[in-house]
């Protein structure tokens, strides 16, 4: 036993498979529609590139084996979601988009075997999409999961679900949701959620709307919704009642280790265009890439890069010793963000008016990622609970002390 | 004689007034067309708010009075492009946009009176857009000038011109050019370059593409144009034969401190909308005004904002006093374009998963906002200009010492 | 009337005569001790220092003319302020230093005719140095004023003080205190506060020690006090009993603008130092002033002197218009305190090896400087205090749009 | 295989109980002496640290086992030399202290037997000091290698060296010399440099001074040195003739790795001082540490520390796989150094006015750290490397198109 940051053989493979896949096949397709991806065919488009994804033997790494996937862990995710992420079409074509990744994670950990078959199995396969919600707007559950306000009744066989959510990716369309409701307790105090699984379309689930974002690469759209009165029936309740926040975290610290992954490959993509660009260009007799200015540019994005790959590695092994990793997965997530921001500007700004064109890529990559920040919990909630640790721990230290 | 810092009242009473019609007249339509003020209603829009604004007495306050303007200096500008700008249709409005703002500057100082009657006049009273034909694609003119490749020939009677331009606002549906074209000397060496005065649309001017850029807001968008044998008459050089690159930084610094002004607009009504933002809203039983890194969030923004005003009044002040402020003027810019990029930012993220809809103006306004530290001079270059002159003010000492 | 930023013949005479002195007859002796006034001589080099600007009619730019000092205005001073400020003993030469500054100012506002002659008077002509006492150690008065915890209690003619206090600047061989004590109220709560004139030294007062801090350039120490049953008699009550918060706040704003005033000297004459180094010294062929990344770091160093000035003109001009001007001394204290951080952070290493050294004054001057984001109100307080503002501001404006 | 970041037993047990020798015995006499170890002893109390850590089994852990030491790689190296970087004493009392160190490393590398017995023996079990003679003032070999000018002239038996260094760590008492002279091309050019190894003291080693420098915390000072016709045997010289450069790379790597330990060791315990502070006080009727803009500051640190520690453990990792990792120790020194700082900067402000006294270690530490963002390489020549290696990789590619 010793320290070793080497990837196996299989994964390597499967890495490289990936790349070549995302080249020729899905980024000529994302800047041919400017990264409209509703646009370039929606869901046909998705289910074509699924197609070529199996062929090539790198569709769904992540699901379980007996559902058809390759049954990588998280360190092992790392290096082939990036891949898979350097075009914003690709986590649909390996089936890896969120919130479908997140969901399979989450079913294949706590869905009954009747579950899985009913919702695990087709999901795996790409058949259907799916949906996640939990999201609430102000002032039910944001970055606050105690606020919860949709509210799941017992009744005769199952519960009714009456609520407000939005912010729920690819919910139009989707196959079924995976709904977030309190089950005990009052908006405020934490109490009891319970998770549910909603094959959809159902007439208790409304679209309210797509609420128009800033972030334009997915299907089915940032949806507001609504539940009236949705039937779920007891079997549909998935993991037990009232665990509903415990299972949240399940999904919690992989979902967020996941989409660090797929943005790095956004981020590297990014990078690697604009040393493209400089590399190309002179400016004052002189190639833009050799000016210290640009230079220093390049490094820090360079620096960027490598340390949010390095925290994303960490927090990817704490979670493979099944360990919480609220701290790690919190670090690697908070850095990555602010760091793949500055990476996307610095790129932009290597390659001067260009970078603000849609000639390149960047422009529209910079809006795309920018709500990364805030989904998945802002800055400042993740600081906030770092911090909450780090002194909370001091405290006891200090009791502890005073005590003896 | 002393430090005065106070607006007279006649400029009080503009500010006001211009604020007044912003927020009644042209932020509503802002709001409902998301900003595209194409969509709007494009020209048509534009001469209905220039009517308006007319009649508000607010219109073209920095054009010359004798043609219809308020004839305000540099500083008396500052406080009433800011309030213009805080709608980014505003300143279509009170005909203080980009590049028409410059171009009245331009001609009021160089243009002959034949030249002011032709293109002076209609341009202040707002009956035509004009534009300024001086940015080439790689290798010409960009960052470097004496790369300019556009070449003049003299003719019988005038001139020919042939060249290639791009990031030409609004060349589409201008009235007329003001191009730059070398007329002496070979790109990379500086030589010498002439402007002239070209009404359009002309058969010599091929508008050849909208370049797609991130920032939408204005009329006639940023074209790639060429000029094929187009002919201008001797009497439509403006000023004098190669002397086009002093006459550019006639317009330089004026343009760029208004380019300040307008956008302090935008980033003061973007800290304000968060403010309010976080003034309502409440997470974990606390107003979010009230949590301590949001309000880190506010008091940068106020503090970025206090800055940017401060130098662009120091440096219009230069301006008026008849000085180059060369330095004071890519102060002012280099900050602010920086400055107001992190407002921007931290005002969407004060907002949270709000911030990156379009429920608010705030992502948009960040696209609009983004190309501001590449246009007019990207960052990098300013830095470059002042540590020239720090240093070789320093290498001049140390010479002259070592001569004692 | 009209925007004005130019200082008069008048002001511009002393600015020059100051930078003469300074050069001249201060610097050398700075670069000598090291910085160490209390090793060049102490108050023995402090009162020759003084006749020497005495001299050069350059002494007590801010006391009153009556006092023997130049009158200035907060705008005027700040120009002559800087000059001084470019050595560490500038300030004890021009008898501008902290707390005898500030001193001066409050007395010239407060103090009844008997108090000037008393103590303004010999302070004015630097016969006698002074210390303010209100800092307490925790949980006493901080950047939280309201745990005020030394107390004055109504005796016979007077007043017994007792309490303990630190970082009493200059306290070690003060001539008077003056001295701030809580009359009514208790700590936590507001209540009252007076101010004590007390000539030292005096038995009740007790020189606990000097505290150990990272700036050594003082003379007096930033020492840790007790008072034991100090009487001070009712004449000594500076103004009014219970006023001493009002009154802090006179002292306040000016005081917090002639440290930046100072400071910006130090961190001029650190960039200086910097660029005249890189103008000099040659690596890998080049001169390093000619170098990308080392031009990056002397234009923000400009960037961030210029913002720093524009700011402290803003604010001393408010001042001088007799507003409270709370948000403007905020706004320039933060950000210049923390520019000149990096201003001299950046001087360091565009000197590489040579600026860790005490071959030149850059490690030493950063040590300096390094409290003064903490003295006077840590940053994070000022932003406190600016959101505050700005968002109370906000909930108004919402609170009056739902009465209508 | 598989990603593995654990340590295994052995080196987790050398780790807990260097954490309680620096805890019990040396971070008591740091404190006592604030940091000064020529002040606590010098090579007196070093020779008694290191008694007491060779009976606490965890003597020079980096040295090859048959010289008495743990023989760790460079991977185990990390968190051992973290915990005896807790205190700036620690490395002295471990023998791991710079250039040992480094030193001892690059004779277990390259020495012959003879050379291993008469130099790396005594070094590893600490009965000597080492210096290493490289770095030269201006206009020699800093940042830039290749100005190297000291000289080496070939005599018979040996060589003659004469020269001017300066910054040579702990050459006042070391008991022997590494000396890069240059053996055949000039200055400016890259040529050919030899290592020699010359013990100490010499008639031709001439002790100029002790440079002044901001950090205070080793022995033997950073000198300034000549070299005056030192005569060196052919036996000592170390590796072949002309392969100096080649060395030093050798050197460089690993060294640079140790340095980004043990200064993790001081950032983290600075961090825990802050922490801890925090966790004690009150302020507004809050716990500091309960306040968002200390909480943002917490956690950031947290970040920092985080992404250093994750940084360096891939470069190690790297290095122990025998690649050359230039770019990752580029990438992990200049992150680590910038982190540092901040770590410490923050440090001391949430300490407020105690943070910048010695009543607390944070002031003198981050004194002693500073020097860390420019020996070892600037930070501005690691980030023109890692351009350089990606601006090349991608002209390459680009080349390697157009032949296509």
């Amino acid at each position: 036993m010793a320290i070793d940051l080497r990837y196996n053989a299989e994964v390597t493979e499967i890495v490289t498979a990936t790349e070549q896949f995302i080249a020729d096949t899905v980024l000529p397709l994302e800047d041919q529609f400017k990264g409209d991806l509703e646009a370039a065919g929606g869901d046909d488009l998705r289910v074509e590139m699924q197609g070529k994804a199996k062929a090539a033997g790198i569709f769904a790494p992540h699901a379980p084996v007996e559902y058809g996937g390759l049954g990588l862990n998280m360190s092992d995710r790392a290096p082939v979601f990036e891949a898979g992420g350097r075009s914003v079409f690709g986590p649909f074509a390996l089936n890896i988009n969120a919130p479908d990744e997140g969901n399979v994670h989450m079913l294949a950990h706590i869905a009954s075997e009747g579950q899985k078959q009913q919702f695990l199995a087709p999901l795996s396969a790409g058949d259907v999409r799916s949906a996640f919600a939990m999201t609430e707007p102000s002032p039910g559950a944001g970055s606050d999961p105690s606020a919860l306000a949709t509210l799941a009744t017992k009744v005769d066989g199952g519960w009714k679900i009456n609520g407000h959510k939005w912010f729920i990716t690819g919910a139009d369309g989707a196959g079924f949701f995976i709904i977030m409701a309190r089950t005990s307790g009052e908006p405020g105090s934490r109490g009891g959620a319970t998770m549910f699984l909603a094959p959809a379309p159902d007439k208790g689930i409304e679209i309210v709307r797509h609420v128009g974002t800033i972030d334009k690469a997915g299907i089915g759209g940032h949806c507001e919704i609504k539940f009236h009165d949705l039937f779920v029936p007891d079997e549909n309740v998935l993991g037990e009642v009232n665990e509903g926040f415990r299972y949240a975290q399940v999904r919690l610290g992989p979902a967020r280790m996941t989409h660090v992954m797929r943005w790095l490959g956004v981020a590297v993509r990014a990078h690697e265009v604009a040393v493209d660009y400089v590399a190309r260009r002179e400016a004052f007799g002189t190639r833009l890439g050799d000016l210290g200015m640009i230079q220093a540019m390049v490094a820090d994005n360079v620096i960027d890069l490598s340390a949010s790959r390095a925290l994303l590695i960490k927090a990817c092994h704490e979670l493979d010793l099944g360990h919480n990793a609220g701290d790690e997965t919190s670090i690697a997530k908070t850095f990555a963000a602010e760091a793949y921001s500055r990476v996307l500007d610095r790129s932009i700004q290597m390659c001067g008016g260009t970078g603000v064109t849609d000639d390149l890529p960047l422009a529209r990559l910079q809006q795309e990622l920018r709500p990364f920040r805030i989904y998945d919990g802002p800055s400042e909630v993740h600081r906030w609970a770092i911090a909450k640790r780090a002194v909370g721990k001091a405290k006891k230290a200090i009791d502890a002390q005073d005590v003896r």
